[in-house]
């Protein structure tokens, strides 16, 4: 097991981050299952940290955006700050930080993978910010933040990642009201393979349809495909 | 109409706060309404400030009642903040502070009553913290949330403000993940007066149902219902 030495060694060689509060960063950096295998150390779990980090991320990137694209409507802003707060975009960012190889995980946790699931790499990327922005404030979170993802937006990290569902609800919303469903129309395949057919209304009219294997995929292609039939 | 002059005397007399830049002011309490009714007048609509409000709320309150609840854990904190932040306290916020009066709409929208329209009430809450963050910074919106909103924890505003529908999701999945949907299983009634009908289902299994006059409020009955009979 990497310690959190090791931890603290990593930050200030690869970020030049010293923290002051080395509890703060364990806290960060464990997950509920290790502490309850260590039950006499008196341990927390990240939890409550990334909390306060899902908020400060909410803040920087749209305090960052806001002011870096003065003429960006909100809905365009909206869509940008989700692509980029998004958990699969976080669960990159912890990967490319080599957060994952600090992760104190019980054995369970550990032999289930959770270390590679990009749900646990996203909560440990808040749960960092939310340590860093406590130990040293929001200027060294705003410093760690513009290097690890607004560097990105010049690379056009984020221009594929377009959110279907949003976009439709804006398309549909543009001139008031109106109830959007996604509702599962048909299931086939073994349970291992199973393939889902997802019909959107839109004031319980169809407007789409779309398949996926799972029902949240289905849906974003009933969603990709109304927005091309409506546009 | 009222005047942006005599919002600044209202904020100045009740809040004491005084704007550097009335412009942002401005901005924050006209709708996109009355922008298009005075074409030539160069206005800006309070969206993309809002925008930037939401975000500064979220943190404001995240980082509020992550310090005055040392021992909650990450799940009450969720739903405290939802209660918190949800549409229903800020427009009520924003009713309490007078805010209503001082917003620029256009006739159209001030016809339908958008005036006392619980969706912009809010978005006008948000614009305003949006606008106090820009012109004065964070200190200067912590002290003004501090007692509008903060107070009113110790009053017990937001304890029955359960939001049962992330109540269900977080009993559900607290072990792992579960596929939760929501279907409307009936619609009854004229359509002034429809009554719908909701199962919510966990991994396709029908747990609970609710009837409301809308979806959204079948939906809350049918977590409610689940809930009840679950725990």
């Amino acid at each position: 097991m990497i310690t959190i030495k090791e931890l603290e060694e990593h930050l200030a060689k690869t970020f030049g981050i010293h923290f002051n509060d080395s509890s703060l960063l364990a806290e960060a950096f464990t997950q509920a299952s290790y502490v309850n295998e260590h039950p006499k150390e008196n341990l927390k779990y990240y939890e409550r940290i990334e909390f306060l980090g899902d908020a400060v991320m909410q803040l920087t990137v749209s305090e960052y955006i806001y002011q870096r694209y003065p003429e960006m409507p909100q809905g365009k802003l909206s869509r940008l700050r989700i692509a980029m707060v998004q958990e699969d975009s976080f669960s990159k960012f912890a990967l490319e930080c080599q957060f994952d190889k600090f992760i104190r995980l019980g054995k369970g946790e550990e032999k289930a993978g959770a270390r590679h699931r990009s749900s646990l790499l996203c909560d440990i990327f808040e749960s960092f910010i939310g340590a860093l922005y406590l130990d040293q404030g929001r200027d060294a979170v705003i410093k760690f933040v513009t290097r690890v993802v607004f560097a990105k937006l010049d690379q056009g990290w984020f221009e594929q990642e377009v959110d279907y569902k949003t976009r439709l609800q804006e398309y549909l919303q543009r001139h008031g009201d109106v109830e959007i469903d996604y509702d599962v129309t048909k299931e086939s395949g073994a349970e291992s393979e199973r393939v889902y057919t997802v019909a959107v209304s839109a004031d319980n009219k169809v407007i789409g349809e779309g398949t996926g294997t799972s029902k949240k995929r289905a849906e974003i292609q009933a969603a990709k495909n109304a927005l091309t039939r409506l546009q």
